[in-house]
C-alpha cells in the first residue's frame, strides 16, 4: 500500500509548490493530475501560472471529474499530484453529480494504489459564514470531503505563510482520550 | 477547580466530534449544552445532523443566551459540553443583548464550576475582511471571545480537516519572552 | 544582520497583542510603524483602539506606503513594529502602485536592517473564494507577501484564539524531503 498525503492551507499559502516537493521528493518523475478546467481567462491564467511553474519531470493528466479513474488509469511507479480536492468538488456540484459517492469511492481507491498519491485542498471554512447558500453547501461538502480524505491519508500538512505545519501524525501527544 | 478545554476550527473541521469524544473521555455521561436555534429548515437540518450523531449517554440542555445560568443549573459531577460560543454570540447579538457583559460573565463563570467543560467556538476571522459592517462586528467581536474564554481554558485546540493540533499548552517553546 | 519575526493570524487572534509583547521583549523602547490611515470613522475608532493600548514605550511613525523607506529612517538600535502588511499593501493597491516591486523592496530591505523587524500581517484566503474579483486578487497578492515575507523572516508565528503556534523554524521534522 503507497503513501497518500493531503496537503491543506488558505488560498496563496503554498501549497503546490510544497505539494510539489514533496511528490518529486519520492520520485524524480511525476504525474499531474489536474482537476481545473478553464471556463475564463482568470481561470486559464491561474493554470499557466501553476503549469509555468512545473518543469519535465511532470506529465500532466487532465481530469475535472472521474478523479478515481484518472488515479487507476495513471497507477504504476511514478507518484501522482492532484491538484486540487476543491476544484474537483466544484466541478462534481456544477456537473450535478453525486459528490458524496464519489468521495467515497476516492477514499475507498487512495488504499489501493500501488504509486503514491499527493493530494491538495483548500481550507474554505475559516472565514464567515457566506451569505450565499451555494457558498455555505460547497464549504461544508469541502469540510466533509477534507476531513475524509484526512481520515485515510498518511500524512496531512497544514501551509500558512509558505511554511508547512505537520498535522498528522500529530506533534507532541493527542488530545485525551 | 475543573478543566476547561477550549476546541476552535472552521466549518465542518471535526470540532463537534472531537470535542464529543473529548467530553465522554472525562465521565461515561455527559450535558449537552446546545445553543443553537432552530430559525429555519437549514438550520433545523443542522441541528437534526449534530443530535444524530449523539448517543444515550447525552443529556441536552437548550439554552440558546444564558449560558453562564445553563452552566450553573447543570454543574456537578457530569462534564458539560458547550456548542457552540459563535452560535451563542450570534443570539446575543441579535436580541440586542450586551455579548461584552456577558462575555465577562463566562470568562468569570468558567474557574468557578465544579465539572468540567468543552467548550465548541468557530474561527471565523481567516477569510477577506467582509463587506458586511454587521459581519465585520460580528468577525471582531467572536475574536475577542474565542482570546478571552482560550485565556481561562486549560486547552486550547485547533481543529484542521479532522485533526487536532494542540494550542494551550503551547507545543515546544513559546515566544520569547 | 538583525532578526525579522513575522507574526500572522486571523482577524482579532491576538496578533498584534503578541508582536508588541515581542517587540518590546528585544528593547524596552521602540518604534510602532504605522501602516493605517484614518478614511473613515470605524477605521478612526480601530487605530485609536490599537493606540490606546500602547504605553509610552513607543514612539509612533506612521507611513501608508514607503515601508522601505520608513524602516531606513527608524534604522538604529530601537526594534520596529510594523502593524500591519495586509493594510500596507492595500494602501500600495489604492494608490495603482506597483505592490510586487515593493514587495522585492521590502525582502531585500529586511536582512539589511541593523535593528530588528517584527512584522504583523493578517491570514485572509482560508475563507470562501470572494465573488468580488477585487478581493481574489487582493488575497492572492496578500498570500504571495506573506509567503515572500516569511522566506526571509528569522521566525514566523500563527496566533489562534490569542495562542501563538510557532511556524518557523517548524516544530519536529519538515516534510521529506
Amino acid at each position: 500500500m503507497a503513501k497518500s498525503i493531503l496537503i491543506t492551507g488558505g488560498a496563496r499559502s503554498g501549497k503546490s509548490s510544497l505539494a510539489e516537493r514533496m511528490t518529486l521528493g519520492l520520485h524524480p518523475t511525476a504525474t499531474y493530475i489536474a482537476t481545473a478546467q478553464a471556463f475564463d481567462a482568470e481561470m486559464a491564467e491561474r493554470i499557466a501560472h501553476h503549469q509555468a511553474r512545473r518543469g519535465p519531470e511532470w506529465t500532466t493528466h487532465a481530469e475535472p471529474r472521474d478523479l478515481v479513474g484518472a488515479l487507476e488509469a495513471t497507477d504504476g511507479t511514478r507518484p501522482r499530484l492532484v491538484d486540487c480536492l476543491t476544484v474537483w468538488l466544484s466541478n462534481l456540484l456544477l456537473a450535478g453529480e453525486d459528490w458524496q459517492g464519489a468521495a467515497e469511492r476516492l477514499v475507498a481507491a487512495l488504499p489501493r494504489q500501488a504509486a503514491p498519491v499527493v493530494l491538495v485542498t483548500n481550507e474554505v471554512g475559516a472565514g464567515i459564514v457566506p451569505e450565499n447558500r451555494l457558498a455555505r453547501e460547497f464549504r461544508d461538502a469541502a469540510g466533509f470531503l477534507n476531513q475524509a480524505v484526512a481520515g485515510v491519508s498518511d500524512e496531512v500538512w497544514l501551509c500558512v505563510s509558505g511554511c508547512p505545519v505537520r498535522l498528522k501524525p500529530p506533534q507532541g501527544e493527542g488530545p485525551t482520550p
